[in-house]
């Protein structure tokens, strides 16, 4: 049997889970896989944690060059998280001859044409299942199935954070601060949730599934990102009521050259396979020229999801002889002839308080007219105070003439506020 | 660059969707994937149907020995269906020093270990993700993905043609009867419907995913099966009314070393994610000790999915040096130590026709009480002619407690007829 030395870098969250599926499944993956699996070194600063881990003497260290002098070691799980020092811990790892495995999605997508070069100069793997949608195994299925097809779609909710805080405004009808707030105490978001809640985490991990989806750079500065901050209960009660759930979707899409992607909240048609992923569950929908669609649906984040994908990277990577490298990121930058999207089509939903006096819904359609935005509906709520919300429906538009219209109707005096823009899927 | 030249045996819809696919999208698999995969021979015996479909008089062929004598082909699709002469050929093929890549489900199922021994002599791949699921890439998730977990269930709904009829059934009010007729009529099911609507594709299916899931062969013949001919509307509306849509689920579970696998009618709770699963749509549930639940969902069958699933694993298995076979179906055999339950455990919906006197429910308690089935519910519909229709739901009960409690109530003569017994999943 195979023997293979692993050193996991960081005892975090998914290190703890990745260290205990190597403990605790040891076993099966020898029987299953023929690989003896064996966990050389696990490195923290925090030497007390990894005590505290029960992680043995010989085993615990909180210095890089014992990982990188110990020649046994062929496989480094980088599970740090952030830019620094993983990439510096990476790149010697790299160097020194060992593959590296990351769930680290902010690295791989500002540094993958960097760190792909490193590993291709010294003859070693890079593989992140784990960075991108838990223990959902999209990278995989992008690398080894779906060869044959064009990949035109990939559409998904890949972070369980906003899912979960939308999930609980929808079915509680909390507030997004109270629904922040819950999954804050049950550590389903952080103390600070920029990167969640603004959607960067989601824009990290888009830029690197559709860069495989498209195989071409598709660079993370290049995406469209907007956050679920501003969403309210009004929001989210008025999508319901006519058929939607509110989503923070990651689209991707390509057509022949041309490339489109965007993180927004949306509303997604309940029908939709997207529209019941609930609470931490996140899916990626793919459509192919010829498979048509495929979805995978699964958890997330979490210790044990996104250790298990990790661990799968380790096997992976154990039981290959070469590895396959990846061309088209090696640059970081689009490829030539590719061109991304500045604008796309969507429909929308716009949310408007008005005067509710005579004259005013003529003025508002006349906006949308000389723009060439097409109305689907439009439908006021209750009046109060001498001000009437108005809903929008458009039919299929252009973002910039959403954009130009809502510029010019914010300078009506009749428009008292803009309440929300949010685009839909049917 | 890499030039495989593959064979097509047979030009029926699969193998008509595969040889599409490679001419369509030979450049894209040429610049993506580095190799340059080029039809070499098409056989059938029909020579007329590959005329037709403008395949070169240099590459069709009714003679199975242009295909092992032609030393350029390396891969040979097998998309003729059937168990010979499929077998014949394909044993032929490998024994050639050729990889086969086929979507035949009831080959695998009945001769896997037959068939992955002699490609083991032979130095040659085996490789089937059409077989199972179309263009779900299930089969590759099996194998390259959640090699940390213990997979502790797969389930789903892995038959399209039964899929269509139930989803005709539940959404258009049809009967078993018409909504076949229409299956037929649209392509979706066979003149003889046999393989589909009595379950035996999808116990196929079963087979082989179980024995991936669980590392250890699962016999086809070990796998309890029923089909849905004996489905009526009634039973379709009563599930609606309760919350249930109807599906023909495949089921195999592990627990240690005992296995329960099983092919039959499920109500499954609407807020399942199998139960919008509609049409000619299938989906694949797992289970693992890690990654908690994973799904994939997409088209189960057609020329276009289930040839994408060929061409995937053409592209594997060109990409590949060395094929790694499959250990434990070597013999086609239980693995010792392994037990496959005759018994199992579920909830049950049972409907009884009954006759509508005082003291007739007492009778009927009184047989499940006396052999320990829980029940949770028990409804009585609308009465007529003196017999009344009953609903029975039970809580979590054996199978054989049920089917023994099913024949002492039939030999009451207060029941006058055992309606549906329907397992049932929360």
């Amino acid at each position: 049997m195979k023997t293979v030395y692993v050193a996991i870098m960081g005892l975090g969250t998914v290190g703890g889970g990745t260290y205990k599926i190597l403990t605790e499944n040891h076993d099966k993956i020898a029987s299953a896989y023929g690989i003896d699996v064996r966990v050389a070194k696990v490195l923290d600063k925090d030497l007390d944690k990894l005590k505290a881990a029960g992680i043995s003497a010989d085993v615990m260290t909180d210095k890089l060059d014992d990982i990188l002098n110990d020649e046994n070691i062929s496989v480094v799980a980088e599970l740090m998280g952030g830019v620094e020092p993983a990439k510096t811990f990476i790149t010697k790892a790299l160097k020194a001859g060992k593959s590296v495995v990351t769930a680290n999605k902010e690295l791989i997508s500002k540094h993958w044409g960097e760190l792909e070069s490193v590993a291709r100069e010294n003859n070693v793997g890079l593989y992140f299942e784990a960075s991108c949608v838990g223990g959902v195994p999209v990278i995989r299925t992008l690398k080894e199935s779906l060869q044959g097809d064009n990949i035109l779609m990939v559409m998904g909710i890949i972070n369980g954070t906003t899912n979960y805080i939308l999930t609980k405004m929808s079915d509680c009808g909390m507030s997004y601060d109270e629904a922040l707030k819950e999954a804050q105490q049950l550590g389903f978001a952080e103390f600070n949730p920029t990167a969640d809640v603004d959607g960067y985490d989601a824009m990290y991990k888009l830029s690197i599934l559709s860069s495989l989806a498209f195989h071409t750079c598709i660079p993370y500065t290049e995406i469209y990102r907007e956050g679920i901050t501003k969403i309210t209960k009004n929001d989210i009660a008025s999508g319901k009521q006519m058929g939607y759930t509110l989503k923070l979707l990651a689209i991707g899409k390509r057509e022949g050259n041309s490339v489109e992607v965007r993180v927004h909240p949306t509303f997604v048609r309940n029908s939709h396979p997207l529209a019941s992923v609930s609470g931490s569950f996140n899916a990626v929908f793919l459509k192919g020229d010829f498979v048509d669609d495929v979805m995978l649906y699964g958890r997330g984040a979490g210790a044990r999801p996104t250790g298990s994908a990790v661990v799968s990277d380790i096997v992976y990577c154990a039981g290959k002889n070469k590895h396959e490298h990846t061309d088209f990121v090696n640059n970081g930058k689009v490829a030539e002839g590719i061109e991304i999207k500045s604008d796309f089509s969507s429909k929308y939903y716009i949310a408007l308080t008005v005067e509710d006096k005579a004259g005013v819904l003529a003025k508002i359609t006349d906006v949308w007219g000389k723009n060439n935005v097409s109305i689907n509906s439009i439908s006021q709520r209750d009046v109060a105070d001498g001000v009437a919300p108005i809903i929008i429906m458009t039919h299929f538009t252009s973002e910039n003439a959403v954009q130009r219209s809502i510029a010019q109707l914010s300078k009506l005096d009749c428009v008292k506020k803009v309440d929300s823009i949010i685009r839909v899927i049917d």
